[in-house]
Protein backbone atom coordinates (compact mmCIF):
# COMPACT_ATOMS: atom_id res chain seq x y z
CA UNK A 1 0.00 0.00 0.00
CA UNK A 2 1.51 3.18 -1.34
CA UNK A 3 0.50 7.01 -0.48
CA UNK A 4 1.34 9.39 -3.53
CA UNK A 5 1.33 12.70 -2.63
CA UNK A 6 1.10 14.38 -6.33
CA UNK A 7 1.52 18.23 -7.24
CA UNK A 8 0.02 19.86 -10.47
CA UNK A 9 0.83 23.03 -11.35
CA UNK A 10 0.65 25.00 -14.64
CA UNK A 11 3.93 25.25 -17.19
CA UNK A 12 5.59 28.60 -16.42
CA UNK A 13 4.58 29.74 -19.37
CA UNK A 14 0.83 29.40 -19.05
CA UNK A 15 -0.94 32.63 -17.02
CA UNK A 16 -2.69 31.99 -13.41
CA UNK A 17 -5.68 33.84 -13.49
CA UNK A 18 -6.68 32.51 -9.76
CA UNK A 19 -2.48 33.30 -8.48
CA UNK A 20 -3.05 37.14 -9.84
CA UNK A 21 -6.38 36.91 -8.01
CA UNK A 22 -5.65 36.02 -5.13
CA UNK A 23 -1.92 38.25 -4.81
CA UNK A 24 -4.32 41.56 -5.57
CA UNK A 25 -6.13 40.19 -2.44
CA UNK A 26 -2.78 39.89 -0.02
CA UNK A 27 -2.24 42.95 -1.15
CA UNK A 28 -4.91 44.51 -0.38
CA UNK A 29 -4.83 43.27 3.00
CA UNK A 30 -1.85 44.50 3.85
CA UNK A 31 0.87 41.53 2.95
CA UNK A 32 2.92 44.11 0.26
CA UNK A 33 5.75 41.41 0.86
CA UNK A 34 3.95 38.84 -1.43
CA UNK A 35 5.32 39.07 -5.04
CA UNK A 36 4.22 36.27 -6.89
CA UNK A 37 1.68 33.18 -6.77
CA UNK A 38 0.96 30.36 -8.82
CA UNK A 39 -1.71 28.37 -7.56
CA UNK A 40 -1.46 23.90 -8.34
CA UNK A 41 -3.32 21.21 -7.18
CA UNK A 42 -2.16 18.73 -4.63
CA UNK A 43 -3.78 15.09 -4.32
CA UNK A 44 -3.18 12.47 -2.38
CA UNK A 45 -3.84 9.47 -3.34
CA UNK A 46 -3.58 5.59 -1.84
CA UNK A 47 -2.84 3.24 -4.23
CA UNK A 48 -3.55 -0.87 -3.28
CA UNK A 49 -0.27 -1.81 -4.88
CA UNK A 50 2.90 -3.90 -2.82
CA UNK A 51 4.96 -3.19 -5.94
CA UNK A 52 6.75 0.40 -6.08
CA UNK A 53 7.68 0.30 -9.45
CA UNK A 54 4.10 -0.72 -10.25
CA UNK A 55 2.50 2.01 -7.86
CA UNK A 56 4.78 4.17 -9.76
CA UNK A 57 3.68 3.59 -12.91
CA UNK A 58 -0.12 3.13 -12.02
CA UNK A 59 0.55 7.08 -10.66
CA UNK A 60 2.32 8.55 -13.95
CA UNK A 61 -0.32 6.59 -16.28
CA UNK A 62 -3.58 8.74 -13.53
CA UNK A 63 -2.01 11.76 -14.01
CA UNK A 64 -1.37 11.48 -17.61
CA UNK A 65 -5.44 9.96 -17.99
CA UNK A 66 -7.05 12.13 -15.80
CA UNK A 67 -5.36 13.95 -13.22
CA UNK A 68 -3.36 16.40 -14.89
CA UNK A 69 -4.05 18.61 -18.36
CA UNK A 70 -0.68 17.62 -20.10
CA UNK A 71 -1.52 20.36 -22.86
CA UNK A 72 -0.68 23.13 -19.44
CA UNK A 73 0.13 21.18 -16.07
CA UNK A 74 3.01 19.78 -15.24
CA UNK A 75 2.75 16.74 -11.79
CA UNK A 76 5.67 15.07 -10.06
CA UNK A 77 4.72 13.05 -7.30
CA UNK A 78 6.46 10.96 -4.51
CA UNK A 79 4.88 7.56 -3.31
CA UNK A 80 5.11 7.04 0.48
CA UNK A 81 4.87 2.91 1.88
CA UNK A 82 2.00 3.03 4.23
CA UNK A 83 1.25 0.58 7.22
CA UNK A 84 -1.09 -1.77 6.26
CA UNK A 85 -3.22 -1.71 9.16
CA UNK A 86 -5.74 -5.48 9.57
CA UNK A 87 -8.73 -5.13 11.82
CA UNK A 88 -9.21 -8.57 13.47
CA UNK B 1 13.62 36.29 -0.75
CA UNK B 2 12.20 33.02 -0.11
CA UNK B 3 9.37 30.92 -1.94
CA UNK B 4 6.96 29.48 0.35
CA UNK B 5 5.39 26.31 -0.88
CA UNK B 6 1.67 25.94 1.15
CA UNK B 7 -0.23 23.25 1.20
CA UNK B 8 -3.45 23.01 2.29
CA UNK B 9 -5.54 20.14 2.87
CA UNK B 10 -9.22 18.91 4.24
CA UNK B 11 -9.21 18.03 8.12
CA UNK B 12 -9.18 14.34 8.08
CA UNK B 13 -12.89 14.39 9.66
CA UNK B 14 -13.87 16.55 6.70
CA UNK B 15 -15.80 14.96 3.70
CA UNK B 16 -14.27 15.71 0.40
CA UNK B 17 -17.00 15.27 -2.47
CA UNK B 18 -14.16 16.16 -5.27
CA UNK B 19 -11.89 13.65 -4.03
CA UNK B 20 -15.06 11.25 -4.44
CA UNK B 21 -15.85 11.95 -7.74
CA UNK B 22 -12.05 11.40 -8.91
CA UNK B 23 -11.79 8.31 -7.11
CA UNK B 24 -15.08 7.23 -9.40
CA UNK B 25 -13.52 8.45 -12.35
CA UNK B 26 -10.41 6.23 -11.68
CA UNK B 27 -11.84 3.21 -11.16
CA UNK B 28 -14.06 3.56 -14.41
CA UNK B 29 -10.91 4.00 -16.04
CA UNK B 30 -9.66 0.96 -14.79
CA UNK B 31 -7.18 1.96 -12.19
CA UNK B 32 -8.60 -0.66 -9.43
CA UNK B 33 -5.96 0.02 -7.15
CA UNK B 34 -6.70 3.30 -6.49
CA UNK B 35 -8.64 3.48 -2.90
CA UNK B 36 -9.00 6.91 -1.56
CA UNK B 37 -8.12 10.44 -2.58
CA UNK B 38 -8.03 13.48 -1.15
CA UNK B 39 -7.48 16.93 -2.96
CA UNK B 40 -6.36 20.06 -1.80
CA UNK B 41 -4.24 22.85 -2.82
CA UNK B 42 -0.50 23.88 -3.60
CA UNK B 43 0.78 27.76 -3.48
CA UNK B 44 3.90 29.08 -4.55
CA UNK B 45 3.80 32.40 -3.04
CA UNK B 46 7.07 34.43 -3.35
CA UNK B 47 8.04 36.87 -0.11
CA UNK B 48 10.03 39.70 -0.87
CA UNK B 49 11.78 39.41 2.59
CA UNK B 50 15.46 39.10 3.51
CA UNK B 51 14.91 37.87 7.25
CA UNK B 52 13.35 33.72 7.02
CA UNK B 53 11.62 34.39 10.78
CA UNK B 54 9.95 37.12 9.21
CA UNK B 55 9.24 35.49 5.92
CA UNK B 56 7.65 32.94 8.13
CA UNK B 57 5.85 34.92 10.37
CA UNK B 58 4.01 36.06 7.18
CA UNK B 59 3.27 32.99 5.78
CA UNK B 60 1.11 31.78 8.76
CA UNK B 61 -0.57 35.29 8.67
CA UNK B 62 -1.43 34.61 5.02
CA UNK B 63 -2.66 31.16 5.37
CA UNK B 64 -4.58 32.12 8.53
CA UNK B 65 -6.41 34.97 7.08
CA UNK B 66 -6.82 34.43 3.27
CA UNK B 67 -5.59 31.34 1.88
CA UNK B 68 -7.29 28.58 4.09
CA UNK B 69 -10.18 27.94 5.97
CA UNK B 70 -9.25 27.17 9.19
CA UNK B 71 -12.24 25.71 10.36
CA UNK B 72 -12.48 22.93 7.84
CA UNK B 73 -8.54 22.69 6.44
CA UNK B 74 -4.94 22.21 8.09
CA UNK B 75 -2.29 24.29 6.05
CA UNK B 76 1.65 23.42 6.24
CA UNK B 77 4.14 25.08 4.58
CA UNK B 78 7.96 25.08 3.86
CA UNK B 79 10.40 27.86 2.98
CA UNK B 80 13.17 28.28 0.67
CA UNK B 81 14.97 30.62 -0.17
CA UNK B 82 15.43 31.81 -4.06
CA UNK B 83 18.46 33.25 -5.48
CA UNK B 84 17.73 37.02 -5.99
CA UNK B 85 18.82 38.05 -9.42
CA UNK B 86 19.76 41.93 -10.31
CA UNK B 87 19.45 43.21 -13.93
CA UNK B 88 22.05 45.15 -14.62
Amino acid sequence: MYQARIHITLKPTVNDPQGVTVLSSLHRLGFISADDVRIGKYLMVNINESDRSKAEATVTEMCQKLLANPVIENFQFELEEMATTKVI
